[in-house]
């Protein structure tokens, strides 16, 4: 093996840049050329490669987004696309692809994978919702902004006796609301993965009230819900003061904790001698604190499920 | 004299509690027997009145929020509220009381000091919209607080070439979007004490990315736009990828700055002296850097203009 | 069981404030009566004993510190002295007692089981030297503590082409040094597991240079040297402009990471359930992500080898 | 005027980016070509220029440190050295030269002005020793910087009611201790502008801890004393379990405060105006929030005094 290359895709984690690192040096440290695809997919498709060395990826450690860039490609969706940016790889002589990115971005590197390049994936997004691996790239970052700003609140809710409806990221995934909720101290937290009704919430917001509480925190995964509606709707059935605060794009940057760095950089590294070993078509995960290469089939039929016994603890905790 | 009393009124800002903590102190060293009032004005009605000691301000110079709890009132601003009040500080012994609080807050103690009670004001507001002083108690935390979330959000918008607008704080006042915007890099700056086109921001985004730019953020006080709004009409009008971030009640909360802590102190203790003095209905404030009592009425009278040179150099500087 | 205990000892780490919101909270929701006991050993010889409410902690999940405070006590190395305590628990009716500290602490817990007294341990120290467990409550916020520094040194480090040696906690573990080195990007890792030559710190000095390094920031953990002998003998040697910062007791402080608030959440849930289930003399812990009680004698017996693999990794990585 | 060129010197600020960035952008906005001189006199000397356009200042608002480096040069002291400086100027046909540095740094400016190179000095420095101007840029987050320590080290000075001694930088000015000291709420500030007695240093602490004091901070300038010293002399003199912490250089680095980034761009861009204007051997800097031109001179033969008032504020509060 003599030249690899590295890309980011779909949405940017914190933890991009220690792991673009360490496919850089590691890389080199093992004898290899290294090339940076920028844009993700679509620059694949243009063709955008820079080579990368020592100092290209110098003084980014600690650096938030991705120096590489990233972007959604719909066009890379399509056979014609796939063959295209295969070609381009080809054709500059790279032999394996290391992606960072989610589950979309793994479909794309499985097809490559499928076409004759190595392909290794890397599982990068704030969500944490990959299956397979411990932990993704940037989750533990995205959590750290939630409970900052968590911490920030709760200090004008304590001011003002109020209740807070905090919505945070995730889809399809309450694993930020639910590590978040349970670091905040809030006194509820609604998640997509568990049905929930707005009357229990009241319920326990009463139950807390009785026993002395005067603010509250409610947090919820804006795939669980509106955080606007739910604020109206406890406002309506309590007269408490409720205010809301939708968290938005500013948990995906900042500075990545250095969990994150070093999961980052360990995975960026590992990622290299997987393509080093022949391996393809495979995602570089930790398991159990422990290394290891997982087939992005097994990766796609699985499902991270929230972890019900910090569910249950926060609602233990919040009483 | 002998007995004063503090309380917090409106919203609450970072550096009330290193504000309490100088009035409290100051007050013991100086001999005084120093009450708190919890709630604001609220409390004031209810005669919720604690003692304060050297012990009850310990360790909370550094705590965003209040201590003291403060309260919106509207029954304060009747007649009946105003005498209520009135009584429960005569009954007390209390002969001076200190308000950290905002324009309307300051009315509240103008009536009182109407009546009788000296009355001192320190101006506390995030927006740094009260007349006749430098800064006013909150506004560099959540200035400070603000940029920290854009710098956040510059990360993504680099990594994906995307265009922000970020809506902060200000209903009347755009002193927040100001310093904010310039301090972190926006390439427009809407406020409510300047009217605008929208199809002057699409110009200079234009403009910009002619020159090359391949992201940019919008900063928007509240009062002069919907940031929502403001993010439909840009995509729309350019097929931007735009997205809106809405700050909130984030920016309300947090440790104090250095600058905050610094000037709450010195005006705590400084209304303090004035009390002693014998000074009443009167703002503590500093003007260039000077510690000096302004009648509140030349307060309410006076405007604070947003500062023009800066508005203009956040222009140049956007280039 | 009706009556549990908690306590602080050894060293102050971040976490122990949510560890102890966590022990009461879950104790009160299990209809348990909470007491705690103030200075760690020292307070349980003096009768120091408070009770504990949902208000006693609330607001507390986000501070760093301890507000039970923490104490070392030699005397209660003394059998007298463990006799003394063990006789104030038995005449408060206190069946079970919660010990969040380090192996020393343990130690004591350990005696007061074989005493009669249900004990149940959480791992609590900042430099995660505590064998038998994934990680100890403190260390992940002291590590993002030290990648701050080292980012802020960073910055005049490349300003100023200069090289630095940072040193960092740990007297007889490298952990913080280790992970906060690779996280921060050092240029070499100096921990006291692994015996060093400073010759070769010169040469991989030396090498960077070769290869166009203008800043090199060194990692020492306190116990494999002295920080400023380290900058001397490299000032010495090499002709570089060296400076040592040595971090101290900032990396004891601060609001706990969204990690070590979950940690301690768990954690002291999980130690309440243990001594309702009539476990003693165990260490509550989470190993590869699950709870689980180990008891004190192997983790005495074990020992916390340093992560050989990262101490790698941070080698290549410096290339 | 057609060229002018920006060099950094001294002891790196943080705001020293924005200031570089205000002033090639407003160079660039007024038609300018502008000019970077890297590691400051020292390129100089070398001729170690390189074209700045607006996108080498793009997304470096919020960097610590100064992009352009900067350096020590004692060569620089000599007639040769300024000549050489002089001529490497004058046949890049640069017109002006913006200086950011400090006093030493303002000494070469006014050789060059005197020469016949227009100079524009800008004050930064973290120590805000430079008379003439409200505020040196650096300074807010070197204070920042210090108080976020202070606010880390009181958490275990309160867990362990223990005495801390924090030496903070400020060779010959007490400006940063004064100020970080108030705002860490200390017990003790100790400056090299005001002679102290290590005994009133125990008074103080003694009548504290008769007051029910249980710890205590000592804040201490690098220029008034050692660190280490006062530490041994109040524990020998106490008895008091006390802990010495030196913070060193992490308060140079970090991204800038709002308050430095805004005075930064404000004295960049202004600076380009005065050498526009014709301006030179000047320094720009702002008086009562106004901007000025200080002749360089006039700023020699001030002395910034620390604020005495502050001083005293201190040791009221601290009662």
């Amino acid at each position: 093996m003599k030249k690899i290359a590295v890309l980011t895709s779909g949405g940017d984690a914190p933890g991009m840049n220690p792991g673009i690192r360490a496919v850089v040096r590691a890389g080199i440290y093992h004898g290899l050329e290294v090339v940076g695809v920028r844009h993700g997919y679509a620059g694949l498709l243009r063709g955008d490669f820079i080579p990368m060395t020592l100092e290209s990826v110098g003084d980014i450690v600690q650096r938030g987004g991705t120096c590489l860039y990233t972007a959604r490609c719909p066009e890379f969706m399509t056979p014609e696309g796939q063959q295209l940016g295969f070609e381009h790889l080809r054709q500059s002589g790279i032999e394996a692809l290391i992606v960072f990115g989610g589950d979309g971005s793994f479909h794309g590197a499985l097809r490559l994978h499928e076409m004759g390049i190595q392909t290794i994936g890397v599982p990068s997004t704030i969500d944490n919702d990959i299956a397979c691996c411990d932990l993704t790239i940037g989750f533990d970052t995205a959590v750290q902004t939630v409970i900052e700003a968590i911490d920030k609140i709760r200090d004008t809710a304590t001011s003002h006796e109020r209740t807070y409806v905090v919505e945070v990221m995730g889809r399809s995934a309450g694993h930020i609301a639910l590590q978040a909720g349970l670091a905040g101290g809030a006194e509820s937290v609604l998640i997509p993965e568990v049905p929930y009704q707005l009357e229990d919430v009241i319920k326990r917001l009463e139950r807390g009230i009785a026993r002395g509480k005067k603010h509250s925190i409610i947090v919820i995964a804006e795939g669980a819900g509106s955080g606007v509606e739910v604020g109206q709707y406890v406002r309506e059935h309590t007269g408490l003061d409720v205010r809301v605060t939708v968290l938005g794009h500013v948990q995906r940057g900042g500075a990545p904790t250095a969990t994150d760095r070093v999961l980052a950089s360990r995975l960026g590294a590992y990622a290299v001698n997987l393509c080093m070993a022949g391996e393809s078509g495979k995602m570089a995960a930790t398991q159990n604190g422990e290394l290891c290469a997982v087939p992005f089939e097994t990766v796609f039929n699985s499902v991270r499920a929230p972890e019900m016994s910090v569910y249950q603890l926060a609602d233990i905790l919040s009483i």
